[in-house]
Parts: C-alpha cells; sequence; structure tokens
C-alpha cells in the first residue's frame, strides 16, 4: 500500500487550492454566502464508477464530469454558477496520484466555469468510487420546466445522440470500426465530457418560457417538460440536430430511436415564441399543442414515429 | 426479485411528499430559493454502509442521522435550516419497503427540524448504500471556527462520549453486559441517532466568539478549533460532562480517553466571554490561551493526561 494522504491532508494540500473565499479555507463546519438580490438556484447530481463512468476513466475527466452534469442543469435554469460542495467517497485502492489527477480536473473547470469549491466531505468506502456534487447558482430570472404554452416553439441546443453514440462504441468494436477515426474520436470525447451550455444563460433567461437540459435523452425529456408544463409536442424528427459524426452512422439500425432516447447530450431544450428566430448553434424542432398526449416524432412524411423506449434510466 | 418503484415513481411517490416549495414537486432541474437579506449557510455529509452506520440499522434512523449530522453543522454556526438535497445511491438488494422506511424517517425529522427537501438524485450502485446530504441554512450572524480569543472560556453541550461508548457496546458484549440495561439503551441509542442543537442557535449567536459541532471527538475537535482561530487551549478534565450512562462505564481502562476522542457526539463546542453563565446543558470546560501548542487536558491534580489518540477518522 503506497503511502496516502490524510483526511487532513486531502483538504489542505488537494482541495483546499480549489476553494473560493466561501469555503472559508475548508477550516469551517460549512461554507458562507453572503445575501444577493437574485434566487438562489440548487441541484445535485450523484455518480457512481460503472453506473455513470467507466472505474478507469482519466481521474480528471470524471471530476469535470461530475462538476459538469450540475452546470448544465444551472444553465437550463437560467443560473449563474456561485459554487459547489463535492461528497467523494473513495474505493479502497485510491492513490495520492489518482486524487492529485481528479482535483486538478477539478480546479480546471472550477476556474474555466466561474464555480469554486465551498464545501465537501471525503470518506472511504468499500464500493465504488462515488462522488455527489451539490451546485448552487444564482439568477434574477429562473426558468422552470413549467412555462410552455400551447403554440410556442421547441428549440434544441447543439446535436443530440452524440454522447449515446459514444457509449455505444466503447460497448460495440464492431460500431466503432465503421466509423472514420475522426467521427471515433469526437463521439467518444462527447460521451466522456459534456460541455455545459452556460453560454445560452443569458438568451433562456430572455426568451425562454420553459426549458431542461437533455440528460436523459430528448424524448423522455421532452415527455418530462410537458408533462410538467401540462401540455403536448409535435417534433419534427428531420429537424433533430445532428452532427457530422452522428450522421456517418445513421445508417445502423435503430439509430434515430438510439439518439434521441440515449443520455448525456447535456444540451438545453426549451420552448420560446414561434416567432423568434434562434442563433446559430439553436435548432427549432418542432410546436407545443395542448393535450396530455406524449409528444410525438414525425417523420419527413409527417407520419408518427413509433419509440419503443423513450429515455434512459441508471435503474 | 420483488417489484420495485421506477425513478420517476421514487420521486412522485418516496420524496416529492417531504418536498418544500423550493423543490418545485421535485419536477424540475433544480430548486429556487427566493433571496433573503441573510446569508446562506452550506454544508454536506457523506455516508456510508459499513464505515458510519450499520447496513443492518433501521432505515428510518439512518436516513435520521444522515440528516441530522448536517442539521448539527448548521446549528454550530448559528443557522437556521432552509433546505437539503438528498443524494441516494442504493445498493443491489434495495426494496419499496425499506426506501419507504427510509423516507417515513426523512420525512419526520424533516417536519420536526423544519427543513424540507429541496431536491435529490437517487441511483443504483453495485456497492454499500451511500448517502450524500447537502444542507442550507441561513443567519444573520454566522459564528466561525476562527474568533477563539485568549481569555475566552470553553463550554460545550450536553453530554461527551456517549456516542462512542454505544458504537463500543455494538462490538464488544462484554463491555455492554458489565452496564445496566438503561445504561446500555441510552448509549446505543445515542450512537444511533445524534440530536443536533438546533436549541442552541439564538445563544450562540448572542455569545459564542467560536463554535463546531463535536464529530470527530472533542479532544481533536479541540485542536482544529483552535488551529484555525490560532490559539491554545487548557481543559479541565473533570468538568467534562459525562451522562449517567458513561460514568457506569468509567472505571474501564481508557474510558476518559476513548469519551473524548470518539465520534458522533454532535453536541456543540464553543468560545464565549469567561464571565458569561451558561444555561443548564451548557459547561464551561476550560479556556483559551495564547500560543500554538495542541489543547492540554488536566486531571483533577491539575497534571497533563497524556492523549495517545486526538480524534476519530473514518480513513
Amino acid at each position: 500500500m503506497p503511502i496516502r494522504y490524510t483526511e487532513d491532508e486531502i483538504i489542505a494540500r488537494v482541495f483546499a487550492p480549489i476553494a473560493g473565499p466561501a469555503a472559508l479555507g475548508l477550516k469551517d463546519d460549512a461554507a458562507l454566502l453572503a445575501p444577493t438580490a437574485e434566487s438562489t438556484v440548487a441541484t445535485v447530481d450523484v455518480l457512481v464508477a460503472g453506473v455513470h463512468f467507466f472505474p478507469d476513466d482519466p481521474p480528471a475527466l470524471i471530476a469535470k464530469k461530475a462538476l459538469r452534469v450540475n452546470l448544465s442543469d444551472l444553465a437550463a435554469k437560467g443560473a449563474e454558477p456561485v459554487g459547489f460542495l463535492l461528497s467523494l467517497a473513495l474505493p479502497a485502492d485510491w492513490t495520492n496520484d489518482w486524487l492529485e489527477a481528479f482535483a486538478a480536473g477539478l480546479a480546471e473547470d472550477a476556474r474555466a466555469y466561474a464555480i469554486p469549491l465551498i464545501g465537501g466531505d471525503t470518506t472511504a468506502t468499500p464500493g465504488p468510487l462515488t462522488i455527489s456534487i451539490t451546485a448552487l447558482g444564482r439568477t434574477p430570472g429562473f426558468v422552470p420546466r413549467t412555462g410552455a404554452k400551447p403554440g410556442d416553439a421547441i428549440y434544441v441546443s447543439g446535436t443530440i445522440g452524440d454522447a449515446a453514440l459514444g457509449l455505444a462504441l466503447r460497448r460495440d468494436p464492431a460500431l466503432a470500426a465503421r466509423l472514420s477515426p475522426q467521427a471515433r474520436g469526437y463521439l467518444l470525447d462527447r460521451y466522456l465530457l459534456p460541455r455545459p451550455r452556460l453560454d445560452l444563460v443569458p438568451l433562456l433567461r430572455a426568451h425562454a418560457s420553459a426549458a431542461m437540459d437533455v440528460s436523459d435523452g430528448l424524448a423522455g425529456d421532452l415527455a418530462k417538460l410537458c408533462r410538467a408544463s401540462r401540455v403536448s409536442a409535435v417534433v419534427e424528427a428531420p429537424l433533430v440536430p445532428l452532427s457530422p459524426a452522428a450522421l456517418e452512422a445513421s445508417l445502423a439500425p435503430g439509430f434515430f430511436e438510439a439518439a434521441i432516447s440515449g443520455g448525456d447530450d447535456y444540451e438545453i431544450l426549451f420552448t420560446a415564441d414561434a416567432n423568434w428566430t434562434p442563433p446559430q448553434d439553436v435548432f427549432r424542432i418542432g410546436a407545443i399543442i395542448a393535450g396530455t398526449a406524449p409528444p410525438q416524432f414525425r417523420d419527413a412524411t409527417k407520419k408518427p414515429i413509433n419509440l419503443a423506449k423513450m429515455s434512459f434510466s441508471h435503474f
């Protein structure tokens, strides 16, 4: 067994450098955030090795993913990041090297997204690495899931299905062999590393009637947004944005269903006025209609597409 | 395998009833807290089955412990509870019955301590049950660890060492056999179920120069408070408050050291003016002095007590 940091050393050497002023040097019982005129937004996500990522993924990327899935939730609500709390259960075989690489990835993203560490708890576990991050944000204009109205248009940012394809490639070498190295690399990266759309925060505050991040598949997530808003929806499948890499894989059987029901897109799904013109990289894919039926996806001939599976679940 | 709730059912049936308005029905990406003039206090604790509690402990008590250890941190900072986020990794053999009992315990405490659930994430794990709770509070007057000054007196609430003895009883039937049934029951309960001292919040805001909760043993925690405040301390061992049940065990070898270095007291350690008269159930145990030496514990003859072990660690 190599020499390993004590709990106090982990706090002082590994995590204190990532901490913001609210963390009080990670030397107190709790973080302290000064009052502001804005609302506070809070979200939590837990990631388990072997469930949400592969245990041998690079530790820096695991850390970034754990933080970014929370940043994606803040972005969807029109919130700017304020700080995050990290709870970390380390498996029996953790090493200082692993932990330092994990913290280095976390530090990079904490700087890049202006979200300092404000608190945490580290423990040992006889089980797999388990990471739970709670992110706090602030906004003057929270964008709920409940505001979609009949007549609104449905928009989605970026491209859909890349991460699900990246996961499929890791599991199926035959599929991977059919793609170009560029497409393979792109899709694998999209699975490893979400890109939280904090760049869309001003747009969402200004224009979105309802929004959520796409984390469990576009189809299932749109169904959730519709239920929350008590509306239904029609989506034109040919309008769902796909990356060039995904298009390379698009002839595989079941491709479209996999793309819209797979997890980990971390793009933003939102509704806004139908007369609004979205910027580049945001796409209008359908319309909100009255009713309580599940959202319908239609093909190029306006025929409904039957979806066996709506969303991804870790259960 | 019995029929089990889906992820959506867990949210809607099991956890939504515990949720407060800020949770938005647990149907959104994040919780929304309105702005206030007070500072926000945030703390997180992670508990792992087999590390922080026994896997076969009653689920309601596991839930209560996970919430209460966080409430204890809020209390130590002079903060009133606002809400909590729950991240739950369920082991392969979880059942609806177990989950409902867990949620019932959580609901009872959420009501009792006026701290609604405001968000969460539930997942499956191939490892042990892992619970991470982030608690948010508010205070007009945060009590830091850093404010202790030479000349301040040191106070502690309640009694010390009961939970550590409770844990020892579970591990050592011979020790258990030497105690009365009443003492046994009392100590076992003190290990199972912390009693966060939110009743002390007004007192701490009004009088404490520094405070923390006693979770890793009085000796080690006082050392942390002293380091944070850059002071030293002298504690009169005979003044450390012990319960009648602990006194029954006090003739066992190593008793006092175990009592002040064992974990899970969840009482409040604080400093205040030496002329202040504490209320019932709060005890003056020593004095803050200048210097950087570790705190010294003295016996009835003022002779220093040598402590081999200062605090409890899960590492």
